[in-house]
């Protein structure tokens, strides 16, 4: 999508050890009339999939979800890090390692809030090693909920996750895909 | 807002310790069409106070702010609780004790992302001691931004955050005001 490559390019930052800060538009700084333009092209993309719920993970990704959630009019579920007091009765967990904290841990999705009538688009902001999608996507199966596909703002195309992914038959749209970045030659996106 | 304070009595479950539930439609499950209904209450709240930025805390803020973003065009800037790689550069932080986790985190927000042009509005999930919305506030204070008021989903009126703030100068538009509740006796609102 050239109007998300544009702006990774404007306002995206290749930090050294692989990382992309793009927290002024993404991820710290959400600029939600911008989401909501990913949003009709996830729409565009998924829109005929009878999709009736989004999950995402927290934190960043609940904003997109939640934009995306308003064009297909159905409800976020968002998987939590962590057991509040506000958790109670029956969940799904799947054990994610997060490479950007440098530890594993786990997610958790309230059974109440998913099964089997449900058709599942999952939204995340980034996609690299896939870990988060893997494990939203165990959470589903374990559910019996159909997972229509996922929808990725940046993938990190040169870390194995969304290939991975897409072999082992899971639908996966990514608006922008990199193909290779650094500090000093810039960023590079796939075609 | 009757909206709410009826999907409250029909989906809210009062637990011991003063705990409400309702991640069935505003925090974990997230019903993103009702949440639009109350953006346009906020909007109708706040439409004329040139709000520019909205700010809110990680993670159940992030929906309900996002939404209440669509509508005012601007952007979302939500407060961290860990800085992770993508943090570089000068912050502001707070304190902020959790009573929900019962134990104190620091939030924290880019210096590139609040600043004295900005005019908030602050949009939180829940209103109970004040914590977050102090933290908030003093984050906004600190970057030099005007605080145009505080948008809140539910307050706990019976704790004394809501009158505190109230009583410091700070505008609070709390959509639902929970005068008592209890697991036995249900959910009474303040008139």
């Amino acid at each position: 999508m050239k109007l998300l490559e544009d702006r990774i390019l404007k306002d995206g930052v290749v930090l050294s050890g692989g990382v992309l800060k793009v927290d002024g538009f993404l991820n710290h700084r959400l600029d939600v009339p911008f989401f909501d333009e990913l949003a009709k092209e996830f729409y565009r993309l998924f829109g005929n999939s009878d999709v009736n719920k989004i999950l995402t993970v927290e934190a960043s990704g609940i904003g997109l979800a939640c934009i995306t959630a308003l064009r297909f009019g159905c409800p976020v579920v968002f998987a939590k890090k962590s057991r509040t007091k506000n958790v109670t009765g029956g969940i799904y967990t799947a054990p994610v390692f997060s490479f950007t904290h440098g530890e594993p841990y786990e997610i958790m999705v309230s059974e109440a809030y998913l099964g089997p009538s449900d058709r599942v688009l999952i939204i995340d902001d980034f996609l690299a090693m896939g870990e988060a999608l893997r494990g939203l996507r165990k959470i589903c199966e374990d559910a019996g909920a159909y997972v229509v596909g996922a929808g990725i703002a940046i993938e990190k195309a040169f870390q194995p996750g969304g290939k991975s992914l897409r072999e082992s038959g899971l639908r996966v749209e990514s608006l922008a895909r990199i193909e290779s970045m650094d500090p000093e030659k810039g960023i590079t996106f796939c075609r």
